[in-house]
């Protein structure tokens, strides 16, 4: 590819020269904007990148309350810019850098017009420019069909509020109707998820394909799921938390509104898109939809059929599916336009996201490195079965566990004996940390590393010395996910229940018992170890937010100040407890 | 300043030199960083800049599980550094890259080793080490006396779970005697602060001196503060939301708990410290403080009170005051020691960290633009008194009014005019919106923004058409803190209150209201404009966060599969009210 970089510097005199006769329209090289345009055909380069002080081309003068970076640029969307006079560098800078660049492209030459001066995405502009990562205004000939992403960001904002202010019973109509097209529409959803499994054919291994096929049978229990969800969300939009009378007549109230636009990123399995949908609407969010492109097919169907559900009130345009050229990263940065990201995926996906976006909250874990200490008053007829169904139910599952902590008390007698025969029945490769390889005459292989999440039947064991040893080797080694202690003694309990600082901290059960529909909590829609909003398994409320209505006559707080006639009463007023199953 | 920056390729071959005989110890030119340190001695610069493709200097190898950065390393560290030998890049490179770094040292030039390859600030590696920013490992010949910002981290973390796991009448306490010694060590207080006001005399301008100086009444005042938040506290951690009965024999709790880490940066006041530190007593939280320069005497002596008041139950390192090199951008970057930051501030601040703080959480609002609608059936009476207390009782707080949207039926009828009058009486600067302007044969000078917060007697008025145009500007131009409609309709209210997406929206009532103590939440954190995790006025709750705790006998999850045993119960059990005051 060739690339010729013009640094704009608005003050170099170029004497003019022949316009270029093979071009329809002509351009006289008055300003290094023309001549780079000018050269870039010449040389029949592919892009010219245009380096000025602004971030590119926007839609009205920059600074003014509507002024909108333009993303992609038309040659026939012209006469759309308003091109202001006053600007330092000189918005007549603008048209003319617009104007070479639409000489460039009808001579077969893209453009970029972006910031040379503070790159925005890794800090280099030229290498970003160059792996298509969105920065600045592109030029280009075609215009895509759909709406740009941004657009798309406003309607599923626009969207969502008109969703939000149904009445609870039409979101969970409009859930009934998502799942009853699941079945209906059965044959079409197949025979497009067929063309997918057909295009990732010899391409993507077989455990890849299987998540990626659908089946009536993914489809009947997927409607089943829908139909949960729509009785859950009876519940959630609108639910008062808090009432306070603040004086006679002046009420207020706290109230769980919608957080506002979530994007939901996912890999290959296309049955997640009807379940975060269903969750958005029936949290009454707007959602932006981003798939992985194996699954094209599968999800443009299933986009169109929440699309018709959600039709049947008026609010179509909630949930958006973003088909454009933005990578998931680039989507990472549009901090204006979403507040909640939900990657839906491997842990990797979830840690690449966390990385990306900044600035917009993540809800997800990256690490489910999961402890259970045995203590030294632990029954031995409960250990083995809570490490057995810890470890060995579904060793691939976050909330799996991947530590055993064992008091030393335990080494060389009957209770650890049972344990290992266990594990070896179960085939579970065992690593040593280094305490408990200093214990033993011939060890399993030492842990590379006390903070492993092996998702396998591996498990690191580890000897440590009281309750405290083992919170505090949780603390430093753990990922705040889920924890375990395994006594019989109360005392010792209750003090790992208060001290260990995770999302889930257990007495006596299975780490798999860390999931959002064992917690009840309905609609599950991840498990979060993040400190902030939502934390451990998270139902629907993880969706929500809140604000305050107060109610009044005509309050004004100079009537409440020390001189004032009112006085603050601030007596709290019941609210209706939450709905029992 | 000289700077030599080199980049070490690990493959150039040098051949070996005589060593400079004019220092101690010998340096054997073998390689690029033995060469460059001589170069740079020679020339006598002032900075050595050797740049490489890792963080910098670790105290074991990197990936390690205790590996850390150093962040300054000193001469007589050395012995506490172990070299591995199995790394890619070759630790022995390290090895080599530090003799030559203490070799240049003792010569008088002073040495960065950092990242080349992946610059981690803003991009541009050696820019950040001349300007001083934190990269890499700086090796210098003179040790501060007190911790790193990194051990302060550790010992807020570690103080922060003890104080959390205290009894709630032993936070009261702690929060008590802080109170105390405000009052008993007032002279040695306000002595602290004569020194700080000395020392800013004629560098700071009247209004921020008198920000920054203390008196014995703000003392008081202070005091009685604090034992309010005492009062508060006792609610707060510990408290249960919600029970569940998984089955027989397994409950679930969930409960608040601290945060963690709070940053807590706050400008000239020195007031905010006892009163940051007392909320992050009363949630149990760990804090890190950072004041400003200007108030450095004040500070310290009011965080060794707060220290002393911590010591009463063993917990004195949960509150630590950060007095090294960071600046705050560099605090803002330490995501794995801070859990949520809450810059005390102006609007300014909070930009400036909302900016600097990628991946941490922030609390705060940089924006209030607060909008009144007076609808056409407002009542004549209050309007007026509304309007006032909005705009004029306090007009430099984040909750008072900015823009004033009048439904275009009232335009020249006596409410208008009345309106009118009263901000003439009350000195207020009116600026019209576009359309208003357009109604007017002289109008008042346009905006140049609609989205603009005065902070001062300044006021927007806008033209509206309907309730719903109302609330399109407020969502277009608004910054979701504070938005009031006035009217008599109740339908219309109604309206207002479901569908404005705001963290408060009001009816007939001043939008000054927006405020923790008015609300009644106890002791006020802030106001906050985020969507997630708190919105809108915060009281202590802001700096909780959750943890679920579950209560079993031996319960394993696949007793409750398809075929076991078992099956979930679910049931809500219920949970003490909140107290009422």
């Amino acid at each position: 590819m060739n690339i010729v970089p013009i640094v704009n510097t608005n003050d170099a005199v170029v004497p003019p020269a022949e316009p270029n006769s093979d071009l329809q329209g002509v351009i006289s090289v008055k300003d290094n904007d023309s001549l780079a345009a000018r050269l870039a055909v010449e040389m029949k380069t592919d892009l010219l990148i245009v380096l000025s002080d602004v971030e590119g081309l926007f839609d009205s003068p920059p600074g003014s309350d509507d002024a909108k970076l333009i993303d992609i640029f038309y040659p026939g969307d012209q006469q759309s810019v308003t091109f202001g006079t006053k600007s330092r560098v000189g918005m007549g800078g603008m048209e003319a850098k617009v104007k070479a660049a639409l000489w460039a492209l009808q001579g077969g030459t893209s453009v970029v017009i972006a910031n040379g001066t503070h790159p925005k995405v890794s800090g280099h502009v030229i290498t970003d420019i160059v792996e298509g990562k969105k920065v600045g205004t592109f030029f280009s000939e075609v215009k895509p069909a759909g709406p740009t992403v941004e657009q798309q960001g406003e309607m599923a904002r626009s969207g969502g509020r008109m969703l939000a202010t149904l009445e609870p019973e039409q979101r969970a109509e409009i859930i009934h109707h998502l799942a009853d097209l699941l079945t209906d529409q059965r044959d079409e959803i197949l025979l497009a998820n067929k063309k997918d499994l057909e295009e990732a054919e010899g391409r993507l291994a077989a455990p890849l394909l299987k998540r990626l096929s659908l089946s009536t049978s993914k489809l009947n229990s997927l409607a089943i799921g829908l139909r949960q969800i729509a009785a859950s969300s009876q519940d959630s939009v609108g639910r008062v938390l808090r009432r306070t009378r603040i004086a006679k007549n002046l009420e207020l109230e706290q109230v769980t509104v919608p957080i506002g636009v979530l994007l939901v990123i996912f890999e290959s399995r296309p049955d997640c898109l009807p379940q975060v949908a269903a969750l958005a609407i029936a949290s009454g969010n707007g959602l932006l939809l981003k798939g992985g492109k194996e699954a094209t097919h599968s999800n443009r169907i299933l986009h169109l059929l929440a699309q018709e559900a959600l039709s049947i009130h008026g609010v179509k345009e909630a949930i958006q599916l973003v088909n454009t050229r933005e990578e998931v990263e680039d989507l990472c940065r549009l901090d204006k336009m979403i507040d909640l990201i939900i990657p839906r995926g491997s842990s990797q996906l979830v840690r690449d996201i966390q990385k990306a976006a900044k600035g917009i909250p993540v809800m997800g874990h990256s690490e489910g490195i999961c402890h259970m200490y045995v203590d030294s008053e632990a029954s031995v007829d409960k250990v083995t079965r809570l490490v057995r169904d810890s470890k060995c139910e579904y060793p691939a599952a976050c909330n799996a566990l991947e530590t055993l902590l064992i008091h030393r008390d335990l080494l060389r007698t009957p209770l650890f004996d049972q344990i290992i025969d266990m594990l070896r029945v179960e085939q579970v490769k065992i690593h040593a940390g280094p305490k408990f390889a200093s214990y033993l005459t011939f060890s399993p292989s030492e842990v590379k590393s006390l903070r492993t999440e092996y998702g396998d039947l591996e498990l690191c064991i580890e000897v440590v010395d009281s309750v405290q040893e083992a919170i505090d080797h949780i603390h430093k080694y753990g990922s705040s996910h889920t924890d375990v202690i395994v006594t019989e003694n109360e005392k010792a309990a209750e003090f790992f229940l208060q001290h260990v600082d995770s999302a889930c901290v257990f007495w006596n059960a299975s780490t798999r018992f860390s999931d959002g529909y064992r917690f009840g909590l309905g609609a599950e829609v991840g498990i979060s170890t993040s400190r902030i909003h939502a934390r451990g398994p998270v139902g629907l409320e993880g969706l929500l937010t809140t604000k305050w209505l107060l109610r009044g006559q005509d309050h004004v707080v100079s009537d409440f100040s020390e001189h004032g006639s009112l006085k603050y009463l601030h007596e709290n007023l019941p609210v209706p407890q939450r709905n029992t199953n």
